[in-house]
């Protein structure tokens, strides 16, 4: 249910990229209850003045390492299962591509159920049980 | 009113990318009272490893024809309105642009009548009566 | 906070993006009580046929110099508060990189405080002082 988009500089590797989507659907699945095939994300890399970003709000020193993740998912995640998804997406993706935690900026976005079709036409979480999400 | 973000692999001829944008547009006018003009539409092309999905989740087999078409619209449509807009856009696709509907996922996204400016810095859609919204 | 994703058709120079990334920029600090650090904005050029539009939608002449500016932020602003930063935005825009007012198409997208990670995978908003928000 959740689409990912991750806005970060141009000069990755794809193996880098890869293991930033990963790091972030791993903290999805752990803590925001997201099945772990659910994995739709769109990474866009920018070149300079294009990913403009304020290199001190709020103490964090940022640099043009700095990755914009947001998130648009199904209304329903309470308040502090959020702040552990924040915690766990800056460790594993330190852990996994070696961003610093100072670099990574999360937005999430909410709608409802019946704002997604997964394919063939249909609202699939409308129309399908629950145990068979996966 | 509603900005529509279509993100899919590259590759596809120009005539192929208008025929989607018109198929989302009739559908939205068809099934979610959208005016014919309102046409606002963002296309985006992806390299392999750039736009990431599963190709099974929910029992839907996606290929690389994949398409994320993400609709932000003011709200008021209801779940009958919404649903009927996910068979007909899919539908047309596979007509227009010969996109299989399995191929072709959608997300809802809504805000409000105050949210929007068309120009001249005014908020048309509190300001114009809706008679003259066309 | 605001999350700020401006797309227009390429051709342009990095200063007259600079530009209007200072103008959207500004008109969020003096109408959307947006602090002035707060600043974090993608810009996205697109080709021919990839941004779509229509020319006359609610009798606004628009041109290829379209910009379509999506604002993600907090709730919390005022339908007043919103219509005096549609007005001073694209007067900004007009003064500071010569876009008419015509060609400015703005949308704003409303989240939560919860919703926010300014980075260290914090949630900033819950956690610190608002006096502490520069």
């Amino acid at each position: 249910m959740p689409l990912v988009r991750i806005d970060l500089m141009e000069g990755r590797s794809a193996e880098q990229l890869a293991a930033i989507g990963e790091a972030v659907q791993r903290a999805l699945v752990e803590c925001l209850n997201v099945p772990a095939r659910d994995q739709f994300q769109i990474v866009t890399e920018y070149f300079t003045g294009r990913l403009i970003y304020n290199s001190g709000y709020l103490g964090i020193e940022r640099t043009d390492d700095i990755m914009i993740v947001q998130i648009l998912l199904s209304s329903g995640r309470s308040v502090a299962q959020k702040q552990a998804f924040y915690a766990r997406a800056a460790e594993l993706i330190f852990q996994g591509a070696a961003i610093r935690p100072e670099d990574v900026t999360i937005v999430l976005l909410e709608n409802t159920r019946a704002d997604w079709s997964f394919g063939r036409g249909e609202a699939q979480y409308l129309t399908l049980p629950r145990q068979r999400w996966n």
